[in-house]
């Protein structure tokens, strides 16, 4: 009987319960939690190198946007799958063992939602969400099904060392335009304070619900839009304890420098 | 057979490993995270609430400094135990129930030694101090023991709502001198891009050996100082959900008042 009672209140403590995930070593996992690889401003400065695996990254939430190693395309984490689209404008299932060296994840649980919406453009979608922020100290995840009579993505072109700034990679970065498909968008909106450490306001990626189109988000028309909100309340960075990594100015005011990386 | 190895491998998975603890959920805990609660503007702007709970904090760490509600004393968590000092000048062993608004606590992995040091003033062991400091975009925990022949520190009082802000509280912060105690300064040095957030460069606080003296650290004069150094790679933040909080302005550079606050 006392075997039983340690196996069982050993599989209870270890039991995924509301607003908790399991990750691998069977720990729950706090869902309100946006997780975070590297800092924007170490990633403008051309910190590329890999530093969290994919499946590390995944024992972080279902839900988020970032990149890969050497700048190697636009990173969407949809129900906890990774997909890279590539600046050649296919889209890949990513494997576990990939690494990346900037992103941000959560496991999303909806707080708020909003049906049959429609926008004309990228800025009428955005006033809408700015309603759906209750508070402007805390995290965002958004997760926007719809169908999507115009979308316009951008990717970026795997680099080799030295690396350039991210401001000089995306003077020249590949743009996709696509018409009537089905999609989601998934990212962020951080607030004003973690500017140089995430991206202050809006960041998402797309992704075709056939998975073969996605890219970072510029432009987008949207019919029977579903929104889904999940508020986020705690923020977890990971840095890397490289030597070059230490050397980076991440203190900098780079605002205009990542305006231009943005749009 | 198979029921017992059901109970090893999960009595395995709840052991505390190298570089982990264990919460009383029984999940591992990164060692490596500084965890934070709320922001150093938020102190600032007189955000006093209490957040969360001792208890919870201690879940996080084992070493760390902090406020508690109302702004009533200067926090120090050693070895696991939370200590107030208060602005009368005594020091005692909090309760797990109390809660604090601003604190930032880890557990503390001792990563390099400095011993049978000697330092005139603060201004003297920061200087050793920054040569600990391999990679200036990391968090550094210290624990510092030794012969203090002099060290002086300041507590505050207790606020009312509607709270003034902190450069308003210590305008009027009572200090304390003492000569001639065995102590322990514990805190951090955290890296410039956390402007805002935490307060970049060094905050520590003084516990006597005795538990009765201690306080927000001013000056000091140390002898046979035993350094300890935790590099910690990982930060967390945990920010409250309440419609007050959400009204800060969070993102206004504080810089000059964040000095007068600290000296």
């Amino acid at each position: 009987m006392k075997r039983f009672s340690v196996i069982l209140s050993l599989l209870i403590l270890c039991m995924p319960v509301s607003g908790c995930n399991v990750d691998e070593a069977q720990n729950t996992v706090d869902n309100e939690v946006l997780y975070q690889v590297s800092t924007i401003n170490a990633l403008l400065d051309g910190a590329y190198d890999g530093q969290v695996s994919i499946a590390e990254l995944q024992d972080r939430g279902d839900l988020g946007i970032g990149t890969f190693a050497t700048l190697d395309g636009e990173m969407i984490v949809l129900d906890g799958n990774t997909y890279k689209a590539r600046y050649d404008g296919s889209v890949e299932k990513v494997d576990d063992l990939q690494k990346t060296p900037f992103a941000a994840v959560t496991f999303f649980d909806e707080d708020e939602r909003v049906e049959n919406a429609e926008f004309a453009d990228y800025e009428s979608l955005q006033k809408t969400l700015d309603g759906l922020i209750e508070n402007s100290n805390l995290f965002y995840a958004f997760k926007i099904t719809g169908d999507f009579p115009y979308v316009k993505v951008r990717s970026v072109p795997p680099q080799q060392k030295p690396y350039p700034p991210l401001a000089e990679v995306t003077k020249n970065q590949p743009t996709f335009e696509f018409e009537n498909v089905k999609g989601t968008l998934v990212g962020f909106w951080c607030p004003a304070f973690v500017n140089g450490i995430n991206v202050p306001g809006y960041h998402l990626h797309f992704i075709s619900e056939d998975e073969t189109m996605g890219g970072h988000l510029l432009e987008s028309r949207i019919k029977n839009a579903t929104i889904l909100v999940d508020q986020t309340p705690s923020f977890q960075m990971t840095l890397s304890e490289d030597s070059e990594f230490g050397k980076l100015r991440l203190d900098e005011d780079k605002t205009e420098e990542l305006e231009k990386v943005e749009k």
